[in-house]
């Protein structure tokens, strides 16, 4: 018998240290220095977004023939078309353009104990289809392409962190989807690396070091993190509290919220329950997807400037023209995806047993690679439902829209990757729904802990993007 | 605060019970016995198998232009052809015939107490491709297609446990991928499902209740336990067993072998750091496919009978007519994917610290819908390397050739799926690496235990078909 190989019984526990980290006091301050910091970079650099026709966009071209938007190189991503065949919904067939991003990209912070308590290293990023252009984002955020540099541009600050082994123990480390409206079978590395606590990281002017305390504070705030800093977030362990929740309005819902961060507390599907459910969700809807060429794709509109919905709905893709002091290379042209309205992703949340339970919702997705994944209780865009009939207005829409003020916990416009996407402003809110909101939901819904929530982020492709910016939300209320 | 909803902190224990129904006496008498109804099943059924040029398939046709092989009513699978860009392996891009088959289908077993040890009900069930045409099954083995009735045969007898919600309590519920070389995004629902011991489940001649110690001597003998019922049974819990080890010879091997099946023992990587792997190798890893129409598949030649790799490697492609009283519908036609060749799938395992550990391969295959699984060890077909040079040879497979007897704990040929593929013959082996191979792997291989195996086995998508076949083999070894 080999005795000579040390085996563990237990993984690294992360958690607890998070939770610190997201407890520090006087954190508000701290958010508002790391504010000012945000600003001060914003104009510390030179950046401009003009729209510039397609046949400007230099590496970028529509392909003749299928009218797909290719980059010379075959690389970072295209725009195509997508032919979809949906089984339910208010629509049966639709076609519609989508970016094509086969690669897997890397959003990962750098994390390291500072005076004992761990920090994020965050950046501050700019990305031309920001609202407000500079956001606060992970360490590192990089397409293959970019930090392969196919661009020819500089190397990505603080990579090595996090390709090179032995650097860093890794955190948390998993695949997560994307827009699955917007993006095929899009997929990116959320990561979190822990340097020792003597590690010299070179400090840089865009960069800061922030408390998982700070983060909350910022959440709050609208578009000031980015999406690939809540996504990694919410991907984080975050053990229960073990200090008493603040006094005061709100003492409840922290107490039942705090209760759902843990297993011991019970929950009112048991996780093997959940999983079963999942599978029958995404056994049962079958989107069929079809990639076509983008010069094929029907109700859309095409002209020298952009491609949009005929009836100005869902979104529009468009060129644009990106000059920026602070951006691996100094000046650059791609296409931008802008949708049509503001987005809503809200939470329904509610006390049962004497711990929290958020309705998530199974939803097929075209672009998803396994089809259903779980979703906010409300996702959508309010104006494309204009002229549908109120019946198929999503369901527990003006459940939502209707909250008395009290009810709301969260409310914050973030926007989506602002790398692809052009101002997409989304309402993230978590409402508490009223005591007559019934316990018992349609087939795909279902009730689910923070806990379970996290356990299941634990692997991929389980919560949407916008479910897990709302986990990070959640986190931001305990 | 709601106190009216009864939460729960744990899920349904079934494994246990699972290993007591393993551990059953005399389990060989009784297997001896289900073997002769499996040949008396066999008899009583009139079945052919003819080849038939694609012309005479029926409801199947050549597609003109694309040269697809597909269905009149849409529905089933097609044969497509996919052209794979890998930026590993020894080919870097190359062109094949490929299944698609996007519907989820069903495996699931019915399980019940009878005499207060779990049984499976399992069926004697008929499948083309089978090398003696009928094995063992899951309760019900279905497509969506099959169950919906899209070729107008009968109801599916016993699916009724799986689809109406309280007939039974769901044990196990996770979608699994197959072959990834023969299916592009290939998914199946693996099912168990418990009845009460009071249940009066109606019998069938082709259906026999068998605890899991008949299946774990049938899995022993060559082409008896079909692919299907391997796959779900790999994705039942087992609890360690609380009795002694067998003596005799292999007892130190079944001793790490049973400490490998619980946590507790420890594990060379912890869980997370295993997550953590398999993410950076899906990262790493990109293999971009796109599907082609048939017709334009390089490489492969296409007649009136079959589709065949010029060099007579790979697969053919070519149609039956199936005649059987015991199927659904009493005769049909089908295309059927004949490999070349019998593959090895092995296993290498060896006793790191008194804990049974597993060599697994992340292994990027075309068809798989992230990308990645987990492979055994070794998988290939040996015969497709016969004109490559010695440096293209599968890593493991000499040593697994070269295996003195002494060190083979498993070994029996296997089938897969008789439904697609013809005579689809599988060496399954599972070897314990002599003291003198290496614990240091290579990168894209790790160590895992067999509670590791089960964990992710819990969730989709981690480990491939092959792999779970030899899950389902090392449990018939405790």
């Amino acid at each position: 018998m080999t005795r000579d190989h040390p085996l563990t019984t237990r993984g690294p526990e992360p958690a607890a240290r998070f939770t610190e980290s997201g407890s520090v006091a006087d954190a508000d301050a701290a958010a508002k220095e790391s504010l000012d910091w945000l600003i001060a970079r914003r104009d510390a650099h030179r950046f401009e977004v003009t729209r510039v026709p397609f046949a400007e966009l230099g590496d970028w071209s529509v392909q003749p023939g299928t009218g797909n938007l290719t980059h010379r190189s075959g690389k970072f991503f295209t725009v195509e078309g997508l032919r979809v065949h949906a089984d339910a919904g208010p629509v049966g067939t639709w076609d519609q353009p989508i970016i094509v991003q086969p690669e897997i990209g890397l959003l990962g912070f750098v994390v390291k104990e500072i005076d004992g308590v761990l920090h994020c290293l965050t950046q501050a990023k700019m990305e031309p289809g920001n609202p407000n252009l500079v956001q606060v984002s992970p360490t590192v955020q990089a397409t293959r392409s970019n930090f392969t540099r196919v661009h020819r541009g500089s190397a990505t600050r603080y990579l090595e962190y996090f390709t090179d082994p032995g650097r860093a123990r890794v955190l948390v480390d998993v695949l997560q989807s994307e827009q699955g409206s917007w993006f095929l079978g899009k997929r990116n590395r959320n990561i979190v690396v822990e340097v020792p606590p003597d590690e010299d990281v070179p400090a840089h002017p865009d960069f800061r070091w922030m408390t998982v305390a700070e983060l909350r504070e910022l959440l709050h705030r609208d578009n000031t993190v980015n999406m690939d800093a809540r996504t990694v977030l919410s991907c984080i362990p975050f053990a229960r509290p073990t200090s008493a929740p603040r006094p005061g309005p709100g003492q409840e819902f922290r107490t039942a919220l705090r209760r759902s961060m843990t297993a011991a507390e019970g929950a009112l599907h048991p996780l093997p329950e959940v999983l079963s459910w999942f599978t029958e969700r995404t056994a049962r809807h079958e989107l069929r997807t079809e990639r076509i060429p983008l010069a094929r794709v029907e109700g859309w509109h095409r002209d020298a400037w952009e491609v949009r919905h005929e009836q100005g709905r869902h979104f529009t893709v468009f060129g644009a023209r990106v000059s920026a002091a602070s951006r691996e290379v100094s000046g650059w042209t791609q296409p931008l995806l802008a949708p049509c309205g503001t987005g809503i992703a809200a939470l329904l949340v509610k006390n049962l047993g004497g711990v929290l339970h958020a309705l998530v919702h199974a939803r097929p997705e075209a672009g998803h690679v396994r089809g259903v994944e779980l979703a906010p209780t409300v996702q959508c865009t309010p104006d494309n439902y204009r002229s549908l009939p109120a019946a198929s207005r999503p369901r527990f829409l003006d459940v939502v829209l209707d909250a008395p003020a009290g009810r709301v916990r969260f409310d914050a416009i973030q926007s989506e990757e602002g790398g692809r996407f052009h101002h997409a402003e989304c309402r993230y809110t978590i409402i508490e729904a009223g005591d007559d909101f019934p316990v018992a939901v349609p087939e795909d819904y279902r009730w689910l802990t923070l806990h379970q929530l996290a356990s299941l982020l634990q692997h991929s492709h389980y919560l949407n993007v916008q479910a897990r910016s709302l986990v990070a939300c959640l986190h931001c209320l305990w």
